[in-house]
Parts: structure tokens; sequence; C-alpha cells
């Protein structure tokens, strides 16, 4: 896989910079957009991207960003509404190849497929895991395997 | 494995009462509490277990929901602090003898680990999962296999 790609990503949280850190440490160009100034010091020392600070529902700050040359963007939001709309605007107006969204409501999934954005729940992901280690911690104490 | 278990969830949001819907309708007894009684309207109409309205950090709630009958306890709020202080007490006080937590600061894993219970991050499974999407975009995008 080629590592000099152009990655936009929105949300610079504990997801946001933890992708931004290790994205911009494998090569690619990163920009990280955040409506908060100070979230940008979750950024590692050796985070040799770019950092814009703005809202990233508007068109402006997006341009800023230079999302038109972007091979990749994932929105990291806390608010599904503003993922969803960012990336709606990456795929439709900026062409945007790849975009992908963090989803908080797993009812939304769908309506993001629709429009070509790939989707990663964390509570459903979450919900899957525990509901796997509950039943591996019964299957241990029962002496069966798991 | 057995589904008839006693399983003492706290915190009713998306993944608390995800779990508990789940885990309730897989037969086991399950009673979930929170502070925010408009929490427990997230429970499906066939939610066949408890709810105990008040704040787990306090013994007397935990009492009330019996904790220390409970074969599992997961401790899902938005809390680290939280959900640390409530697992911890149901493993050293109360001897439940599965204790898992949600836990959004990766740091604090080990913490947990040391104090036998399990943990789960939603922030970095999500960031693995939005790293090896990228990554298979990219290698569908070459034409490479993933």
């Amino acid at each position: 896989m080629r590592n000099n790609r152009y990655i936009v990503i929105v949300g610079c949280g504990r997801l946001g910079s933890h992708l931004a850190n290790h994205l911009s440490r494998a090569g690619n160009l990163v920009v990280v957009i955040d409506r908060d100034e100070p979230t940008f010091n979750d950024l590692s020392p050796d985070f040799s991207g770019f950092r814009v600070h703005g809202d990233a529902t508007q068109m402006a700050v997006l341009r800023e960003a230079k999302v038109k040359n972007a091979d990749v963007l994932i929105a990291t939001t806390h608010e599904d509404n503003v993922n969803l709309m960012v990336a709606q605007v990456a795929r439709g107006i900026f062409s945007v190849p790849h975009v992908l969204a963090r989803v908080f409501d797993p009812k939304r999934e769908e309506v993001y497929a629709q429009l070509g954005i790939d989707t990663i729940c964390p509570t459903s992901v979450a919900a899957e895991m525990f509901l796997r280690a509950v039943a591996d911690g019964a299957a241990e104490r029962e002496g069966t395997p798991s």
C-alpha cells in the first residue's frame, strides 16, 4: 500500500488525533480540522501534517484544508450530523474517492451506505466485543471451550 | 454457555441499553443501573430485567441492585472514573466473578488489568478498524489484494 496519500481528518479528539498521528507517521500527508484549537495538543510532536482551525461544516474551511485534493477523508467528530454533512460534501462536491465516518447511531448506517460512505460505529463494535467477552468468560468458568 | 446468569449493567446509554436488551433476550436476569431515569426508555419493550435508578458509585445503589449475587458486572458509563470505581468495588467488595468495563482512555487499561477487570476501549477498536478500512481502500484502488 502506498503511504503518500493526502488524508483529511475532521475532528481531533481521541480518535481523530490517534488516526492523525498514526497515518502521519506512516508517511501520508495528513490535514486535521477541528473547531476547538486546544485539541491539536493531542497531536504527537512528530506529527508532520497540517492543522486547520475551523468548523468543517463550512465550505471555506474545507477549501482551506484542500479537500478537493484528498485521497481519503475521515469524519471523526462526536456529532453524527456533522460527520454525515461533511462526509456528504466530501463525496458529492469534492469527489473525494474514499470517505469514512464514525457514526454513533447504528440506525444511520444505511443512509451513509447509500451515499457511498464507509462507516464504523464504535458502539456496535464495543457491544459485540463485550458480548463475546461475557460469553467467553462463561465458557471459561464452566470449563468448556469458548 | 448457560444463559440464566445474573448480570448487572451500569449505565443505560447506547452501549448499556444495547447490551441489556441483548443479554435479557438471551435469557439472563439483567439489572440496569442509571442515575438518569429517561435513559431507561432505550430498553426494548421485551426487556424483562430490572431498572435501578441511582448513582452506582454509591454502595446503597449497588446493594439495591444486589451486586453481591451477580455473576457478571459491566460498567458502561461515559466516565472512566465512574467505571473504574464501580468495577473495583464489584471485584473487591462484592467479589463479582467477572467484571468488565468500558474505558475511553487507553492509558488506563493497565490499571484495570492489574485489578482483574476486563476492559474494552471503543476508541482503540474504532481506530484499528478505520486504519484497516483506509488500508483496504488503498489496496482496492491499486488492484492489489488487501
